[in-house]
């Protein structure tokens, strides 16, 4: 029996296992992963985060990212399953690396971070931090959305933000509220990769100060109802963004079960950035024996 | 700020944050318990057991223990409110105690553990640990029980193990894994305090060498559906065997989600006592920051 140091920590209650493994050392094969993340028989945690440097892993993300980023977040699903990037880790995956002294920003007060979905740039923001998750676009399908407990179905709007959202707009709270996600919502068409599937409620006034307000649930792929799921609520905002049309703001202020984030559209060359920023907590270290 | 060290543990997956605190000097107001139990912004656990000697402990129940017990399982649920006792809780308890040389089972084998429910005797047993729960009986009402995705309303056994449970017999593996225990069943009459609602299948053959088993899930009281629940378990294997009638064996193996659980029915000068047994594992010890 081995001892291993861990830590934990929340972005919005979207919650993590954090693993320090600067040299690469760690053997993280999917069930260790799944029994660490078992919120009975584990630690419990929504997913992993390996801390582990670009020049120790063979993971071509981090190979390719040598030179541009010190530090790859290499990501685990609870299933133990990779997966690309997640809105609401790469902020406790940074406070991490900053509180530990293992990276600081740079003289533009950036910290870049390589992750599956490329190096992605991080920044201080009133709330917390605030990361550019890049490019977003249309899906390019709207598919009809059935779930449980609304009468009948609802258009969806098709939203990439580097994974697959299908975002629906209710009318008022008491609709949101009354939804039951235990059971996942059907899609007609189906997408190929399925999607997570966002239930959006705008505040009355939509516009507050330039800031956009919309209330959120999410229904996730292979996780059910989840606190808080951060490309979903830059989906969210994109989508309400894009029914407000001509005028809408590029502020957005997304409430979830777990808490607040914001998100902000940046127009660049290369076409409109969709910037997410939240709260980070470390909330606890640990040691768990691991045969 | 100050830091606290705890361990992590559970029983069938009904698991609990386990705080030593001999002299009692540890403040632990509902909302610090709540927040250490949340499973996304604290520890994670069904419910908190502090370890506090019945010498150091004001509570009513340490006190008339005194003497018959040296330590009070001061057991707290997840919203942070009083309980009585846990099936599960006593055997994570006997076990922190056991291997932190805290406590040692007597000439007789027995270890006697103060609780809300009185002083309970534990034991060694095959699987783990074995605690007599004390005389059961029928509570006197025998509700129908509405569920989602349960056609009709089924009858079931109203039994008193210390709290109140409403038992549900079905007849197949199929019927048992389709009901939505997301919400809770209904009961025809209500029960005043409620009741923790258990759905069973018997296995085929019921008998094994002696030894009943059956198959159960549970929806308790403001906590939905759980892994594990010790006191259901019990009440499970007394309601099948009542219905078994006579010739009904006094040994029971019950599955649960979480694991399997052992039940005995041994009868005494007082009554029929019925002993629980199972495993108890103690995960990971941890360190928080509280305010």
């Amino acid at each position: 029996m081995a001892s291993r140091a861990f830590t934990k920590g929340h972005g919005t209650g979207n919650d993590f296992v954090v693993l320090e493994d600067p040299d690469g050392a760690l053997e993280l094969s999917a069930a260790r992963v799944a029994a660490m993340t078992d919120r009975h028989f584990g630690i419990g945690a929504d997913g992993l985060l390996r801390v582990v440097r670009t020049s120790a892993s063979e993971d071509p993300a981090a190979v390719v990212a040598r030179g541009a980023a010190e530090w790859f977040m290499d990501y685990r699903n609870a299933d133990g399953s990779l997966a690309e990037m997640c809105g609401n880790g790469i902020r406790v995956f940074a406070r991490y690396l900053l509180e530990h002294g293992l990276a600081a920003f740079d003289a533009d007060g950036v910290l870049s971070i390589a992750t599956r979905a490329g190096v992605l740039e991080l920044v201080e923001s009133e709330d917390g931090y605030a990361v550019d998750l890049g490019v977003w676009r249309r899906i390019g399908v709207d598919p009809l959305v059935h779930a449980r407990d609304l009468e009948v179905g609802r258009p969806g709007l098709g939203i990439d933000v580097g994974n697959p959202h299908v975002v629906v707009a209710l009318a008022r709270v008491e609709e949101l509220e009354a939804i039951d996600l235990g059971t996942a919502p059907r899609l007609e068409p189906m997408l190929p990769e399925g999607a997570n599937v966002e239930f959006v409620v705008p505040a009355e006034p939509l516009v507050v100060d330039g800031v956009g307000r919309i209330r959120m649930r999410v229904h996730e792929r292979g996780s059910g109802e989840t606190m808080s799921c951060g490309t979903g609520v830059a989906a969210a905002a994109l989508a309400i963004r894009h029914y407000a049309g001509e005028g809408a703001p590029d502020e957005w202020r997304v409430e979830v079960p777990g808490g607040v984030l914001g998100v902000h559209v940046e127009a660049r060359a290369d076409g409109e950035h969709v910037w997410l920023s939240g709260p980070a907590e470390l909330v606890f270290t640990g040691t768990i024996d691991v045969a």
